[in-house]
């Protein structure tokens, strides 16, 4: 019999049907990886191109050997310069509402060189990744458009990516949509009946229960959620309550930066270099300090494909059990 | 600047960002279309194979010389043959909740024929497919582990079929998931408001707007809703209200498949047999009848990729407005 898992913070369910499993090695990327070189002369992202982008927001490591760079996204799903001081226009025509997409969409351009990657970087780099997000995110915090703020990171075709050279992007949006004030009411009306953060209790329960771990260290864990969306879904968490990402101290970000690093690391070789998305989820930025939200980064690897019954209930199906995969990436050197 | 339209009957938002647009033949598909054979000796579902199946539960014209036929899915999600006569086992881990995972999961063969396909049939066929999905959904209805049943198509590798021989599923599912019961709150929120379904006001302002209109009849029409989560979202709708698939009356069963047949048949010339899903979203089984709901066939084709801001937003980014579909749908012979 397959089983159905609820997601205690979010009050989804993924079926779990094991005899739909191909073997775990079915997952496992078979297709031959185009070497990339270390300079693409057309690519708008490496170092001696950077007339290519718009002006940049931020590089740390200024100058010409700037080794993370800030710059707005040339193609952006909302924009910075339609500002208005956080005076959003709503659009009301027929029974139909919409607003003005005013907002911020970034990208975050890891590396120089082209064919660098997270997984290959030192940690100290990684680190410079993470905190170019903070940096970014603080600044676009104080403008008062923006309501919520997304960093994400699309890593290969199959999750989306357009652009080969190692990045990521941030979208700052005007409101709070429905799915994420879903998530933020879940972790609310726990707060209020059990006085406690949802999160916090299955981290010190997945600590107890081992068997979902990946990785931990004094500071953050990455688990397999029990009720993992797709196969080899991992999430990392801070062990201290924290609801935005904002609120992370400058002496974690190296310790975030070793547990990303392992994490990442460990699905690369487990998997050759699959194809994900990750996000953080933070809460809103009005809610930064709340007692009930715990962000995290969220990596979802993309071996299968969302199809029909999905679509249309909003459940997933996985085959493959959260405890399988938390054994083989634990064990699993990086 | 881009704008931000709501669905009304779900409150979820879509970011059209025309900007980002690729050109609309973009998205016409480009690869060349493998040459499929009428009969296929290792196809399961073809004519003359029917011992590669289990058992069929359905036929229409039976015998031999079946046109349709529907088949327990030999790799369930969830397994009728766990029935438990509704009362499904809850089982509590630590903070955890899961669901035994019993109901059903069955195949739709839309055809003998191997390289058939819903656009190339004869409406009569169509019709017969359809007649097979009302039977089996009134049939599965009666089973008290039922709460909700899906029925879905998954055209196409990047939509997450497996098999190409024309087929379609059902999923009947033991309890309603969150997301459909949201969708249900909404409509239902709407009715004590207002007194009125919400999807009947939809059909009614796009009846008079017309510009998302891409097929209408006596009794069905077909739009691009006004918050189309993709490019060349496409909707079906009964014009009557009626909020269960079940519902829907024999003598209206020649027309929907003629609104379905020239819908698709928009979709498959226009962008070049595209990979879609379609879903029929129907309220849950308890529910027929209700005033609030109206069933449809949601179709997406799938063009673009999810990635990482629609994973952690729940929102969608559309570079094409539903207007701009719909006038090239709309125009496209069939």
């Amino acid at each position: 019999m397959s089983i159905i898992r609820q997601d205690l913070s979010t009050k989804d369910w993924t079926i779990f049907a094991v005899k739909r499993a191909q073997r775990p090695n079915d997952f496992i990327k078979k297709e031959e990886k185009k070497v990339l070189p270390k300079y693409e002369p057309t690519c708008p992202f490496c170092r001696n191109n950077e007339k290519k982008t718009p002006e940049e927001l931020l590089t740390i490591n200024g100058g010409k050997n700037w080794s993370v760079r800030v710059v707005p996204n040339k193609f952006p799903a909302v924009d910075s310069k339609d500002t208005c001081g956080g005076k959003i226009d709503r659009h009301i025509t027929g029974p139909f509402l919409s607003i003005d997409g005013v907002g911020s969409h970034e990208v975050i351009i890891e590396s120089p060189w082209h064919n660098d990657n997270l997984v290959k970087m030192s940690i100290g780099h990684v680190e410079k990744v993470i905190k170019a997000y903070k940096s970014r995110f603080i600044d676009l915090s104080k403008n008062p458009d923006h309501q919520l703020i997304i960093i994400f990171k699309n890593h290969g075709s199959r999750a989306g990516t357009s652009l080969e050279h190692p990045h990521s992007q941030l979208v700052a949006t005007p409101f709070v949509p429905g799915y994420v004030r879903n998530k933020m009411m879940e972790s609310q009306r726990y707060y209020d009946d059990l006085g406690k953060c949802v999160y916090c209790d299955m981290i010190a329960y997945e600590l107890k229960a081992k068997e979902r771990i990946i990785y931990k260290s004094k500071d953050y864990i990455a688990y397999a959620p029990y009720a993992s969306v797709v196969p080899y879904n991992v999430i990392v968490f801070p062990r201290k309550h924290q609801a935005c990402f904002a609120e992370i101290m400058e002496e974690d970000l190296r310790s975030l930066a070793k547990a990303l690093h392992a994490t990442l690391g460990k699905l690369y070789y487990f998997l050759k270099d699959p194809d994900y998305n990750f996000v953080i989820d933070s809460a809103p930025i009005d809610q930064s300090g709340n007692r009930h939200y715990h962000w995290h980064i969220e990596i979802l690897p993309r071996l299968t494909t969302r199809a029909g019954f999905e679509i249309g209930s909003g459940m997933n199906i996985n085959s493959v059990l959260p405890e399988t995969c938390a054994k083989q990436l634990r064990e699993q050197k990086v």
